[in-house]
């Protein structure tokens, strides 16, 4: 049975403020829990409403006390924040104020699916152990090194080609094996002239009359025009 | 003020039984109401929570009982269906169980960004009055036909080069005006060998390690891949 200590504490995970705090987060669902298990992420404790190697069973009741979903499945994990460093010489998708968690999590697991390894966010964007991230993800936030940081200063150490997307630049980009590539959010675009660090400005030239691209969309379309085909 | 009949009519066309009964569906907020004026559908009636022309004004109270959105904004409109034919000889996205309202929603506006006219979806895809798919469209469903046949039949009537989404086809695609492009759901791909009526199966390569790319994504890229560059 779990404590009213273990649930409270649980529970305050569900708030960036406490992740913060504890430096843990959660992760739900039998099958982004078992990506979590193939990875190098710490695990904390685990909670399974079935028997469990390694987990500590409990109540379908009790999960759903614990749960951020609002369909609790079988499994629940605390997982420990993980620390790494970004190497600027690979390959980066740099996100500027993408604010929605839904749209970081398509990304993520875009990123995951083109090989680029890294997602560099400005600071005031979306939380990446936000459980609406971690879900939307699908397992790819474990295989994915992602960072908040002043992004100007993290290009201007970085050698690599830099793409911008944006709306009046080319339509064509040449496919290379790392790069950077700056995606805005929807709303506001790239701000504070960030473009301006960019080698070559970008654009999905619209051939009819949507009035803008979801950016989860725009970062695969581009993702998929500069990546090297293999 | 709202009558309670009309309030009852208004909220049964949140079901897809009684907007299929009335023929009549609902559209919400300014921005996606405005996109509604300039198009060709027939709204039936317009409630406001500001003075606007040609509409009821009603009470923010009572937007918010006949709103199908979390968060009510102004403009409440009760339209018409359409009735239009389609042209085979036109492009068009087919989609095979598309259930996901939200994915329809983007895949409808990434259509209306390519100049894609038309979406031929499978009887069990989500239905495009949903309020959820009118949401996520963006407007766009009212520049774009959607319609509910036979898959099959409808591509046998077509004599358009057919493109179809699957796991281990050609990376490459010939660019063209016209053509129709079958995408299947994330969870069962394209059903029934409907892919065997393709001329051509096409791929999106996997350079990472996730699992899959969500099919609203998927089908930006292919789209950005098959469409002429202008």
């Amino acid at each position: 049975m779990l404590s009213q200590s273990t649930i409270k504490k649980i529970r305050s995970l569900h708030k960036k403020k406490f992740r913060k705090d504890f430096g843990e987060f959660i992760v739900e669902g039998s099958k982004i829990v078992e990506e979590l298990m193939n990875s190098d992420y710490e695990v904390v404790s685990l909670y399974s409403t079935e028997s469990y190697p390694g987990g500590i069973q409990i109540t379908e009741k009790e999960l759903k006390k614990i749960s951020a979903l609002q369909t609790p499945n079988k499994l629940l994990a605390v997982v420990k924040m993980p620390s790494f460093a970004l190497d600027s010489a690979k390959s980066a998708l740099i996100l500027d104020g993408v604010r929605d968690p839904g749209n970081l999590g398509t990304i993520i697991r875009l990123a995951d699916w083109y090989g680029i390894e890294q997602v560099v966010c400005s600071t005031d964007a979306a939380e990446c152990f936000n459980p609406k991230v971690v879900q939307a993800s699908m397992g790819s936030l474990f295989r994915i090194k992602v960072a908040y940081t002043d992004l100007k200063t993290y290009l201007s150490s970085s050698g690599l080609k830099t793409y911008a997307a944006v709306m009046d630049g080319e339509e064509s980009a040449a496919r290379m094996k790392n790069f950077n590539l700056i995606m805005g959010s929807e709303s506001h675009g790239i701000r504070d002239g960030l473009d301006g660090v960019a080698d070559h400005r970008i654009t999905i030239a619209k051939k009819g009359a949507a009035e803008s691209l979801n950016v989860g969309v725009a970062t695969g379309i581009l993702l998929d025009r500069l990546t090297v085909i293999s």
